[in-house]
């Protein structure tokens, strides 16, 4: 391969062009393209330029900043530009299926434009879709080319008004009636509304909805997926029994159009029934190679634990732009300096660093968890196709749905959190729409709620490591799992006595030492280094606080380096800056 | 006074209508009328009252929720109303002094209903009316009538595009020519364009513009304020020389007209600058009752520390406003519970208490504080007007300029915060905007930037701080100040060593225990639980983690008295279950 920035690199990777962050760029102490390279490989690299071109030199995909689009307009550009990705045709089904992870950066690609954008193709194709493909059979298959023409728009219609957390409690029906081999779908109240669906509220024609299944006699063996129409594809009028509308403006995502539909006792056939997980004779009878209802309900919701790794993509997104916007704000943005006429960037304020740069951090860390828990994802699915049925690949299932629900908790707060901190470091300017931050958070702070309540979804976690812990304390069992997740576990007591051992201020600045405290807290260091390593002139006040009151980074105890010394925020706020 | 509800009070306390919160309301232990009377005042109360039914009977005030005003209607709207409020005269300069506190309650009253109103009404009268008039001389006092008919409409101008903390920088001039008797007012470059300021993106005639004095010769004399014409007050068109605009949308607050506005070489009269810090005889030559620049700087600026108490009030607002929402639902919505057919309301559930009621404490408690600072900051302004030279009113000052910085940052953050886990608690129907969190959220994000952004006015506190424990270290003088907020700081050390005592599992839930930790954690309450106080069929697992990882609440530790036991969050996400 050649040098990075020669040759093909530099078709694919081009400078940056010229202006002011070029003194900081040419102060880094890596090369830019040998880490893109390193972190993406050359392939999704290339991938990712096909896409952002296409965007680039469209007209469709033209924005007006500062443009006031009204609803109605928003939603009716982001339909066009959804259909336009159909015609860009990125990313077959084939090419889906020879390297799955090019569905996340696509969406992650569509995100980074507009997560509206990427909502709405997502809904269609992977949630709709998928969901068409992995429930139903090959009766349902005929909707898989439609869907890919666009000549149907889908939705996916679980959660109702009412409820959202317990989706075992969704409360429309679906009767069978044998006499004219139709189920009747029904909403028993507005409360049993189904709600929130996206692409519902004013262009899907068709949705994967979820009903309670009841057959002649009253038996109901919950939970089922049924395909039904509920617009026109001409006209987008709804279908008779069916009243659907939009839900309104949300916080974010206004160009994707949630939904709200209640079922008058739609007839719909009996094929209608996504039938891979249970079936209906025509006389009536349930059939299902599950045995019990709890299990079948667990495999009819399978594809949405995808749902959760795909956000953890996505929230690593959103927290990549936001930290790129606050760090270029911060190198350029001038404030006060040593003298009166000579300001400095803000960034090389010990405090500025100190809110970003942990986010920076987190932003490469979890982008490397979010594609390795998503290729472990993929290898537990081809292992689901293929019929392993070995105590491994059950172990390995259990361990991917905690990851994946710890995992979007931590990716999706990091993200608000870390998305908030850039607002506040980049001031009012942070504040204006043009600068995009408020967008990012409020696109972002949905993934907090859906495909399962962050709060909710710790608990799941939770749940897997007490069992884990129950086996050892029963049977001595090792912390041990497939993906080696849980298996430092073992030597928790002796992690847990490792203290931070240094001895002069110059090593508490070292990103090499661990960043736990010793036993005296940071007074100790002070303490050390006050002996041994500062000269005398330079030794800074002490701190006054009881060690137990440091903040994790106390600014008089590490202000050597600074250009501008700061007093001990400690101090006073201890609880306020600890991040 | 009559019984709470009856008489008088029923009218200005009706009950609430009936609906699904009522069981919860029966079951207060004590009367809500009782707690109003006590923490407002029925004077206050009777003020509140006559506000809001004024604007709930007239149709200007009326909302259409749901409705998507475009940016232009809905700061024409915002506009109208501003004037409506003055046609009110709710409070007369009169009755600002009589009784100062309701300044701020008008102000969060607007506010309640629309901060875009709240921040148009108060920058005019308060920011830009107090300017001229506590700058000004007995020559600027015809403005003051003119503001209160709205003849002219008036905006603050300070902060520059590239200047907003480090105010002292900025860098618009104002050159006195002695031929004509007149300033000229010039920002060198669009770097120096004045930047932010609400009221003048379209509706103010009039600024009070911050910018270096020059007196013929070429001497600086630093900041000085003055009145200048911006607009045609009938036509709104620009003054000569004046390039005025909107900067555009913002993430919130966008019924209000944030704008720019560039001068060339304007030539205003002699008399424009506000002259109460420092003066110019019609030949040139700078008189100032101050002898040095910094003085005269800090005196100009000192209408800023207002800001910052008010801003307290206007986040506990915020605050207030979202716990209500989300508590009330957490009341009504049900999710779960023990029996599949009945479900509970989560505010039943131990994690919803646990991420909601601390910020409803909080609300209670920063009320109080801002109310109590607020009438500090009236009692030194008097002080100050009354010539009050002592050491205690120098010392008093210093004091009230700490509180108001670290409390502007401490309410804003824990509205930001008590916000956003709202928002979160709501669930999806958090994120609709027709429930309004997200526009709280919005609309106090900048609480945390204007008047001083949180992370640097927190250095001001700690500067405070750190100046007490020098006198304490270099002199052995006590922590004292005239309002005793610091007093505590002398028995520090015996408040550290406290630990929280308790011997039994329920003395946990015992809100009257304070909330620290004994030497062991909260698996030392275990052990000493188990050992004594809770029978042996309803001991809990114990928790299996070293007491240094516990979060403050363990719900493992204090199942107890749940509903729903749930598993040790602090297992596995100790770091993100911190409140």
């Amino acid at each position: 391969m050649a040098p990075p920035g020669e040759g093909r690199d530099a078709a694919l990777l081009p400078e940056f062009p010229r202006g002011p962050l070029d003194t900081y760029r040419a102060r880094a102490s890596f090369s830019w393209k040998e880490l893109a390279l390193f972190a993406e490989g050359e392939d999704m690299l290339r991938f990712k330029k096909t896409i952002y071109s296409a965007l680039e030199n469209d007209p469709l995909f033209a924005r007006s900043p500062g443009a006031h689009l009204s609803l109605e307009k928003y939603r009716e550009l982001n339909f066009l530009r959804c259909k336009r990705i159909f015609e860009y045709d990125f990313l077959s089904v084939g090419g889906m299926f020879e390297n799955p992870l090019k569905v996340s950066t696509l969406t992650q690609c569509l995100g980074m434009y507009d997560w509206s954008l990427a909502a709405k193709y997502l809904l269609h194709t992977l949630v709709f879709g998928s969901a068409v493909f992995s429930s139903g059979s090959e009766r349902h298959f005929a909707y898989i080319q439609k869907i890919f023409s666009m000549e149907i728009f889908g939705c996916f219609a679980l959660t109702e008004l009412s409820h959202g957390s317990n989706a075992k409690a969704i409360r429309t029906t679906a009767h069978y009636n044998p006499a004219t081999e139709e189920f009747i779908i029904h909403s028993p109240d507005f409360e049993a509304a189904k709600f929130w669906i996206g692409n519902m509220g004013k262009t899907a024609t068709h949705a994967v909805v979820f009903a309670q299944l009841y057959v002649p006699g009253g038996q109901c063996h919950g939970l089922h997926a049924f395909i039904i129409q509920i617009r026109d594809p001409k006209t987008l009028l709804p279908m008779p029994g069916v009243m659907v509308g939009d839900i309104g403006k949300k916080l974010g995502l206004n160009g994707l159009d949630n939904g709200f539909a209640v079922f008058h006792k739609v007839r719909v056939p009996r094929q209608s029934l996504l039938n891979r997980m249970g079936d209906i004779t025509p006389e009536g009878t349930y059939v299902s190679p599950f045995k019990d209802a709890r299990q079948r309900l667990g495999a009819s919701l399978g594809s949405l634990s995808w749902g959760r790794v795909a956000i953890m993509g996505m929230a690593v997104a959103n927290l990549k732009l936001a930290v790129s916007i606050a760090v270029r704000f911060s190198a350029t943005r001038r404030q006060f300096g040593p003298t009166e006429d000579e300001e400095i960037p803000v960034l090389e304020y010990q405090t500025q660093q100190w809110r970003l740069l942990p986010y920076l951090a987190a932003a490469y860390a979890l982008d490397h968890f979010s594609k390795s828990l998503f290729l472990d994802l993929v290898e537990f699915q081809r292992g689901l196709a293929a019929g392993d049925r070995s105590a491994r690949q059950a172990e390995l299932g259990r361990e991917i749905h905690a990851l994946a629900s710890a995992g979007k908790s931590l990716a999706s707060w990091t993200a608000q959190q870390g998305i908030q901190e850039c607002r506040e470091a980049c001031g009012g300017h942070g504040y204006l729409a043009v600068n995009r931050l408020g967008v990012l958070r409020d696109d972002n702070d949905p993934n907090s709620t859906y495909e399962g309540d962050n709060n909710v979804l710790l608990q799941q976690t939770s749940n897997y490591l007490l069992g884990l812990l129950a086996c050892r304390v029963q049977d001595g069992a090792c912390f041990r799992s497939p993906l080696k997740s849980v298996d430092f576990l073992d030597s928790y007591p002796s992690i847990l006595d490792q203290r931070f051992e240094v001895s002069s201020v110059a090593d508490c600045l070292d990103s090499a030492a661990p960043r736990c405290f010793p036993p005296g807290g940071l007074g100790e260091i002070h303490r050390k280094s006050r002996a041994r390593a500062v000269p005398t002139s330079s030794v800074p006040p002490a701190c006054p606080m009881p060690s137990s009151h440091h903040s994790p980074i106390c600014q008089l105890c590490v202000t050597e380096n600074s250009l501008k010394p700061q007093p001990c925020l400690c101090l006073a706020f201890a609880s306020l800056c600890v991040w």
